[in-house]
């Protein structure tokens, strides 16, 4: 199971009430981060997030709004203890930021690793155990889009097995796909498994404009999070002119790639209450909700 | 009158409840803002600030707690409509510093000016009418302390200046130190103005030990806002090698300059309630008072 946790939900500007939009991806004990914008360190402390938990940092592009938390976020993992690596990915450009934005920072006792993703390609990484996967997004400047990919083994059944005599010692190798011999007989897996199950899958989208792109990347998405930059569909045309989305376009999106859930985020400033515009997605897909800070579910 | 307003009162770390060190001087619809870490845009917008009020930002030093902040509020002054330039002051390498913050925010729609002031030399600028003078503390790097003197015209006598037949038109010509004609006399200002009057003076020290230099510094502050990192006796040691100071500590230097009343801030965030060691502090220095985020006074 994976544990996902919106720490933050505004565009552009931290707010009072509403932190930058950032989120959280938790997998037996480790998390991703995605985003740090201004002032996500707070919001992790608000969220009650352990900041020595988080392995990894994914940046979707360098925007002061997505990365200005991170000097911050990484002296205050240093304080707490951390030896650990962490790894930082994003695009081109993210190894300079981080230098600039880490001139005023003093000593980080653990080592960071930062990988850059080249534009226009489809990048893959495994990450504490789930497969991510990156693809770019079409915003102002290089921005990549990530899905989470946790592959379920099928179920293991000892009632099977025991009909087979296969010792217990044996159980977890063949979990773990390998055939074993018991006296002179050949057990392969799929004797004692059960039926392949659907892997678990989580994407976050923003900042964009809805391409098709994004469809085949949701495809099937137990959770889909996707910017919401304006509710009313009179901004259509600041969406399109910011290289942002309506709601309407992000639920199009949704029901489109066949996901299960969808979240908004993202907001504009400008809308104090999201809410307000709800309808208006859930009239396009039905399973939409308005993320708020701290915002959390568990997919299983 | 000038208006004193903590915008945050925390050390090293903003914490969910306590926003990073932060002042905000204001006199005549104008302000100066001491020290930006990172979320003190959200402290402002909290405290109900109007950020193109700010005109001139003032920086302790280049730790991150003290500047992270920086970018974010500068874009964010920028999207508020600001065009009027807006001038940093700080340590050599602020501008270095910035460069590097700035990298991953857009296009600031106002001109920068920054100003970098040597250590170990006492520095003087006119900034919104007040006298600001600027000396180097003692921490880790080269750190600054700030004080505001608002010379304070005497008051104009109308009664003298009827005696003496004076016009209303040239009254402000006397108030502004000009002497007149009136018919054949010579009026000086000194025939029209009432007592010479104490100006009025606001101290702001954070971080540093507390070295003699800061009660000549602070000498006769109306106001004298002081770092206090540490409330409990125990923590001196720490105080010592962090190069920072015990509330004790403060208070002395407050005793020592005769300033009017002393507002502890910069606590560590190791201690929740600095109100829990407020007596160590009053025993040395009765009008102590600890600081906390968007206390706010008038000096007149």
């Amino acid at each position: 199971m994976i544990e996902v946790k919106l720490i933050g939900t505004s565009g552009m500007i931290p707010l009072p009430d509403r932190f930058l939009s950032s989120c959280l991806i938790s997998y037996n004990g480790n998390s991703i981060l995605i985003d740090c914008g201004e002032a996500t360190q707070i919001a992790l402390k608000k969220a009650k997030v352990s900041l020595s938990k988080i392995d990894a940092i994914l940046i979707t592009h360098l925007h002061g709004d997505h990365v200005l938390g991170l000097p911050g976020l990484l002296s205050s993992i240093g304080n707490a203890g951390r030896q650990k690596p962490i790894n930082i990915y994003g695009p081109i450009g993210i190894y300079k930021a981080l230098e600039g934005l880490l001139y005023t920072v003093g000593y980080i006792p653990y080592e960071l690793m930062v990988i850059e993703m080249e534009e226009n390609i489809e990048h893959r990484f495994d990450i504490i155990g789930i497969d991510v996967k990156a693809i770019s997004l079409e915003h102002w400047i290089s921005c990549f889009g990530y899905s989470f990919i946790l592959n379920l083994k099928p179920r293991f059944l000892p009632d099977k097995a025991k009909e087979l005599n296969v010792p217990v010692s044996m159980w977890q190798k063949l979990h773990n796909g390998e055939s074993v011999k018991v006296g002179s007989k050949i057990i392969v897996p799929e004797m004692v498994l059960g039926e392949k199950r659907e892997p678990l899958k989580i994407t976050y989208c923003t900042d964009t404009r809805p391409i098709d792109n994004i469809i085949n990347f949701a495809k099937d998405s137990n959770l889909f999070i996707c910017e919401g930059m304006y509710g009313d569909e009179d901004k259509k045309e600041d969406a399109i002119s910011k290289k942002h989305m309506t709601f309407s376009e992000a639920a199009s999106l949704a029901r489109k790639a066949n996901v299960k859930r969808l979240w908004l985020t993202h907001f504009s400033p400008s809308m104090p209450n999201p809410e307000d515009y709800i309808k208006i997605a859930q009239n396009i897909f039905k399973n939409t909700e308005i993320g708020s800070d701290f915002l959390c579910t568990v997919i299983k």
